[in-house]
């Protein structure tokens, strides 16, 4: 592992530019003071950034690049064309050891099949999932996997990703046990699709699981705070995540639309403001920017491409997170301890 | 078809009583003066509820049974031994063509296992699919299918639920042309399933469709107003309903804590009061009430169980609706009309 955790970032991936990049990156710095960068990019570019940041200057190196992965750019394109690009070269570092952790801003299905070529999966992971957290009205987050890295999922493919989200939640919630619910259509045995039910059998069936396994949940208490961890296939995921992003926006507008109908309700407003705030800051993407590809040998974070200085500063905060708690080290052991028992079962099936 | 239009209610089926049933169908009536109803269930607790109604007491008829399908009661058990029942009988009245349709507010699963049996899919039909309306910011709610009938659907189903979908769309909408797309995790040709993208293969080059089909749509844009009907097969269009309705939960829980947080919101609150009714108004699931099954020889219409006295009206409202426009008929000549040019298409794959 790195001594100095040193993080990769792909300074051309955001649609804001190196600019926001930069100092989204120099904001994170501020909270993990030991975290040393390097920067891939047009060093122009970069340099100029930097310079509004002086603190973020002395700890970062910059590699130069003039090659950018497209925003429309197919997977199949970035994996033969673009590994000398900011996103190649940032998750080239992660293989060789150079960082603990790349982000990146840019094309999604690009970093996914480029850090999933290099990288490979864990032994004992058949395929990664993208995981992220979404807001509760509980204490803390929840944990959220797969937002769309597989459309298709067999029961074996949900029992791990179960496995990789519990460890996930145990470093970045610091929640000690966590409770893990698979996402369903309905919450009795025999409800939803043979994968899911198959791997809840596995997942209730199993001793020793390092979270414990609460069974189904429906759509409608995603935000309820009663998981700490809710596991998907990818489709269904993706589809759950976008409508609780269109959802929360729907509702604001509607909001917004109220408030600025009459001069009564724009008073209203005003002397709600602080109050909604609250609210602003709970909805905000930003504070919960940053998507792992968990079960590589190595840690990618996805950040939204539209996030702001406080978006890439999250998302930063997350890839310090896992390498300073060393994520991919934890997730192999539980799986190397987990595994082993999960394939008897389900090839006694 | 029916003379005198009439719809079968399950008076029992509603979590909140033959009350709150009875009081729905009075409502509905109001707004459906031709409409006469046929009461199954407790003939005394029916009684007792209709003193309050006279409108409707004489626009209706009861017929007696004490069987009722309790919420949890397997499906598999329904059909074997709930024939009797106040849902069982309103279903075996649409099938005898006495009434145009039957709304229940019970047992989901258990009223579609008895209608799909009872009734069986119209010719050209592989599956029936449950249907109901969303908010948009547009003008109009969008129409979406499958949320939740069929867990895994092939293209032929979602081309099928499409033309469904589309003829629901015109009646209910009043759209000449509805503009319909697939839900999927992307917008690009390559995203998907196969089952998702040879749907849209064959929607996109077949000829003389009555309605557009403008490709996919991903999670976060089902409420902007960009789509008349949404398709999706039944799993993740019911993670999809059900993360739309949790997540407007969350925002109006966050919204109710954050006015109640200070006297100066309080106050705010109270001057905002009337703006915000428009928020409860597009939000209230009683305004939306109201799913079909789509696809049968016969039209059933499934009101949430929680639903008032105001949503159980929209569920017979959208029964009225579809019994005056004659529906199954309407859908039945664009299947009739589109569907063997589809099996063609779908058979030359």
């Amino acid at each position: 592992m790195v001594t100095t955790p040193r993080i990769a970032i792909d300074a051309m991936g955001g649609d804001e530019g190196v600019r926001v990049m930069v100092a989204g990156v120099a904001l994170a710095r501020r909270r993990h003071e030991g975290l040393r960068f390097t920067l891939f990019g047009d060093e122009a570019q970069i340099r100029e950034a930097l310079k509004n940041h002086p603190n973020l200057s002395q700890a970062a190196e910059i590699v130069h690049t003039d090659q950018v992965v497209a925003p429309t750019d197919k997977p199949s394109q970035a994996i033969r064309q673009s590994r000398g690009s900011s996103m190649g070269l940032a998750i080239q570092a992660v293989k060789d050891g150079k960082v603990g952790a790349a982000v990146s801003a840019g094309n999604t299905g690009a970093l996914m099949a480029m850090a999933k070529l290099a990288l490979r999966t864990l032994p004992g992971i058949d395929r990664p999932a993208l995981t992220a957290f979404l807001p509760t009205l509980g204490e803390n987050d929840v944990v959220m996997l797969d937002l769309g890295a597989n459309t298709e999922c067999d029961a074996r493919n949900l029992v791990q990703f179960a496995i990789m989200g519990a460890a996930y939640a145990r470093v970045v919630l610091d929640v000690e046990r966590p409770r893990v619910r698979l996402l369903n259509i309905g919450t009795e045995e025999l409800k939803g699709t043979d994968e899911i039910r198959d791997a809840a059998a596995v997942l209730r069936s199993a001793n020793g699981l390092p979270f414990q396994f609460d069974g189904f949940i429906e759509g409608d208490k995603i935000g309820s705070g009663e998981a700490d961890v809710i596991v998907s296939e990818g489709f269904a995921g993706n589809i759950a995540l976008k409508t609780a992003e269109g959802t929360a926006r729907f509702v604001t507008d509607v909001l917004r639309r109220a408030f600025t109908s009459s001069i009564r309700s724009k008073a209203g407003f005003l002397l709600s403001k602080p109050a909604l705030h609250l609210l602003k800051v709970h909805l905000d993407p930003n504070n919960h920017n940053g998507a792992v590809f968990l079960g590589l040998n190595g840690m990618v974070v996805k950040s939204h491409g539209s996030a702001d200085e406080k978006g890439i500063a999250n998302a930063v905060h997350v890839a310090a997170r896992l390498v300073e708690e060393d994520l991919t080290a934890r997730i192999a052991e539980d799986v190397a301890r987990v595994g082993p028992m999960m394939s008897e079962e389900m090839i006694a099936k």
